[in-house]
């Protein structure tokens, strides 16, 4: 998807809750702002969100001297999560589906996000929200078929704490048959998403291989990837890709894509035919009629 | 009050939202926004949030060519308002106390109100909504008492289709002893805020003077206000000031102004001491401890 007007003043917003995050000092959360709106007509409406996400807080990075604003809250979130793993387990042992229960697990982890202003209500209250959903998109049938007759998995991970429910998903994904499976983080931390450093901190290196997408964007631009990871994601079977930033990077390629994320803000929610605060699990190749955007 | 950064986005986003209103030309939308984007390194934090939105909004009326762009939706709400008095009456005349409740229809007609980010569910509902209230600022028996020794009531008025509920309290002020009520609007239309146009469609002027405070801001700036309003200010009783604009123009002024408003965005909210959504019905004059901001 491209830029839309709305993905502006909603980016300002952003950029100030980064400044705050990096920085006590009021007088740099001003100098963040004007900067950031100063950017606002050179952005590119044929750009991806993210790549606007991109731009600007490498800007605010560099404005406020700290390049990574949100490691405290990323390094909580993991260890918040990872609390909740042996819960997780459990939940997805004792349901009739085990799959697709660890699906929605891993879509209500993806509320973890510190970008949109979409209150969640804590990482301990995800599993009651996972089951709670009926998926708004529901394509789990095909999701299941399409892991019956792969090989290998390429997992598109987001955003920091997620990542233990993508775990959970992962080790169950390899309960219905074996797979290779490689776990995508961003290069560089950008906003509160998954590096490498955040991977291995859940124990992800257990259950995938860790694979650093090349490229710092909140999502995956791919033109910005690196060749290795070009080559991984053309020879995959079946691509899982987590959260907005994935989708709004991914919904004009080409691709077994399945898109696992909750829809956190209007612009997204109205894209794909659903609300704000909607669990998706959406394949890239189904043919469906969506309403004008 | 004084413009927080946060009132920056916020503002950005009402902006796009004033610039759809206006046309549906997406050319001067981006406009608009890069327009507004680019006053923001200009505004001062001294100000008070609705003169940000007197210049923006100027601004955008210049570019867009629309200095009314709500005009419609103003007509509409006051119909819609207006269909909903009898009811409003009723309810009053059947509840334990008139003058609270219509106190509280006044505060969920507030509602109504085109600026901020705030899902009220529609005109109709209000009724429901103020039976619900619970007020979170309680200063009605100061309200009461103050009515009850007055002689002279300077209403502030807010919003188109809100002034029908103003109405129906002025209506039950008169009830209580024998007043004399001047109605306040705006001196133009910005955003939703009632004009002499708003106020005579309903009716305004069968129950109390109409009276143009002179000033254009979605607000009551005293600075601004025509002489004859400041003596009209001066010379009150009481003033009833509706709404977060006239909050946060006359927060810092002197005068027996008791505020009623439903808190619509999260820094009023967090000054007041509420949560967003919450009925506020505040003396200026009452001594409080409001947390920090």
């Amino acid at each position: 998807m491209r830029v839309y007007l709305d993905c502006l003043p909603c980016f300002l917003r952003q950029a100030l809750e980064a400044a705050r995050a990096a920085t006590e000092d009021e007088d740099i959360h001003r100098k963040v702002i004007n900067s950031v709106a100063g950017m606002i007509p050179q952005f590119s409406l044929g750009l991806r969100p993210p790549e606007i996400a991109q731009q600007g807080y490498q800007l605010i990075y560099q404005i406020t001297g700290n390049s990574d604003p949100f490691h405290q809250a990323k390094v909580e979130a993991n260890r918040v999560a990872l609390a909740l793993y042996p819960h997780l387990k459990e939940v997805v042992a004792n349901s009739e589906d085990p799959l697709l229960m660890a699906c929605k697990l891993a879509i209500a982890g993806n509320s973890i996000d510190f970008a949109p202003d979409f209150d969640y209500g804590g990482i301990n209250n995800l599993v009651e929200t996972a089951l709670a959903f009926q998926l708004a998109i529901d394509d789990y049938k095909e999701f299941r078929n399409s892991i019956n007759n792969s090989r290998y998995i390429l997992y598109l991970g987001d955003n920091a704490g997620e990542i233990v429910f993508d775990r959970v998903l992962i080790e169950e994904l390899r309960q219905v048959r074996e797979l290779e499976i490689d776990f995508v983080v961003r290069e560089r931390p950008i906003i509160n998403d998954a590096t490498v450093e955040d991977a291995i901190a859940v124990g992800m290196d257990k259950v995938a291989r860790i694979v650093s997408s090349g490229c710092d964007a909140p999502a995956t631009i791919l033109s910005q990837c690196s060749s290795e990871m070009l080559r991984l994601y053309h020879s995959a079977d079946v691509i899982i890709a987590k959260g907005q930033g994935n989708y709004e990077s991914l919904d004009e390629e080409s691709g077994n894509i399945f898109f696992l994320l909750r829809a956190k803000c209007p612009i997204v929610a109205r894209l794909l035919g659903v609300s704000v605060g909607d669990a998706v699990l959406r394949a890239l190749s189904a043919q469906r009629s969506l309403p004008a955007a």
